[in-house]
């Protein structure tokens, strides 16, 4: 059955957005289809198309259900956006298909890209959701100033991936029940200046390999360290 | 310094390749100035430019060295090329990046793509390698038959990636010296066949995550587990 997203999800009759109302159609589906609804938030229903326009198709839903999440830590991916937009819209889509819960885009001292269409990174997410089939989509925000995504006080176990952290990322606290943050630099790197107040606001500088990475594939690397590490 | 590749690397004065020879005027480099030349082997050496043609240039080498690899167990992924190129050529960028040293691209029943361009996936893998400063550019082979890429007999573990595989990735054994090979099949999945024909040779079948992956997340997720769990 094919998955459609909702910003709200409730039983009765609900309207697809026009983005979800163009995908029912160019996947052919007609009334009386049956599809299955999520909020991204865990929340999912099953439902009948009732109504089914080019940009407003709805469905009938009757239970909404909860699926909690796989896995039981946090993890926030605070990243600059690359130069090119594709390398930033790639990590999206690999960091929903393996595994992320939110991502914050960060704008840096040498971050070359100062704006952001969010909404067509969360389009992004979306359609990354339905590949892999999730009920849970990852929270999108940004662009945030640097010193704004250091201000995650509820987050435990704080992280900045520098090619020369003394902690590999290997040797970090195993704590399934933890919530975790990593900030990613852009191309150009972090300033001395950012690394220092990022240490004095408790983040530890990691190494995530001997090898350098660009910007995405360090923030594809960490997902998928935590998956193997804590999932 | 920049990194050039060579196929052969010998002291006295050799040749860059004419993509090689672009790419040292794309960067505007000029006779006299000195480079890194590698093969991709472990072998590199300083070197001088002594004659900047638009598609030849010649380098003036002093002495070869050889690099060890870093890690010292060895990685190929078996992966049926995804039906857009652009995907697989993602993979082989990030696995460089990661670590892979050997890629076999396979023909299996479901593979919507019969022909592959190894040169330009070659090139990608340059790329990807002059970004993150390697000596050690993985061996890059096929389209081979399925069959063929069960034969690697010298291969100690080897495992084909299912989404109902028993065994965990995180369960594997973990041995810094041994060498694996991961199969990883086509957006439509191995055939029942196929799964049975590398169970026999041996291929135990292994779960990648509770979440459903693209082949090429597949193969990027593989290089990474195991960088954090050998590396």
């Amino acid at each position: 059955m094919n998955l459609f997203y909702t910003d709200k999800l409730t039983a009765g009759l609900i309207t697809l957005d026009e983005e979800e109302s163009r995908h029912f159609n160019v996947l052919r589906l007609k009334e009386q289809d049956k599809v299955l609804v999520s909020d991204g938030k865990g929340n999912y229903a099953e439902g009948t198309a009732v109504k089914a326009g080019k940009k407003k198709v709805e469905i009938q839903i009757e239970e909404v259900r909860h699926s909690p999440k796989r896995k039981t830590y946090e993890l926030t991916i605070a990243i600059a956006p690359t130069k090119h937009n594709e390398r930033t819209e790639w990590f999206i889509e690999k960091a929903v298909e393996i595994g992320v819960d939110k991502i914050i885009f960060v704008n840096t001292k040498n971050t070359e890209r100062n704006k952001i269409n969010l909404d067509r990174y969360k389009k992004i997410a979306r359609s990354a959701g339905k590949q892999s089939l999730t009920y849970h989509l990852p929270e999108l925000s940004g662009l945030v100033k640097f010193e704004s995504a250091l201000n995650e006080t509820a987050t435990k176990e704080k992280y900045i991936a520098l090619c020369n952290g003394d902690l590999h990322i290997r040797q970090i606290p195993v704590n399934k029940n933890s919530n975790y943050i990593f900030l990613v630099g852009p191309e150009g790197g972090f300033t001395q200046g950012e690394i220092d107040l990022a240490q004095k606001k408790g983040f530890k500088p990691i190494l995530l390999s001997g090898k350098r990475l660009r910007t995405e594939t360090a923030g594809i690397f960490i997902s998928t360290a935590l998956e193997i590490m804590l999932g």
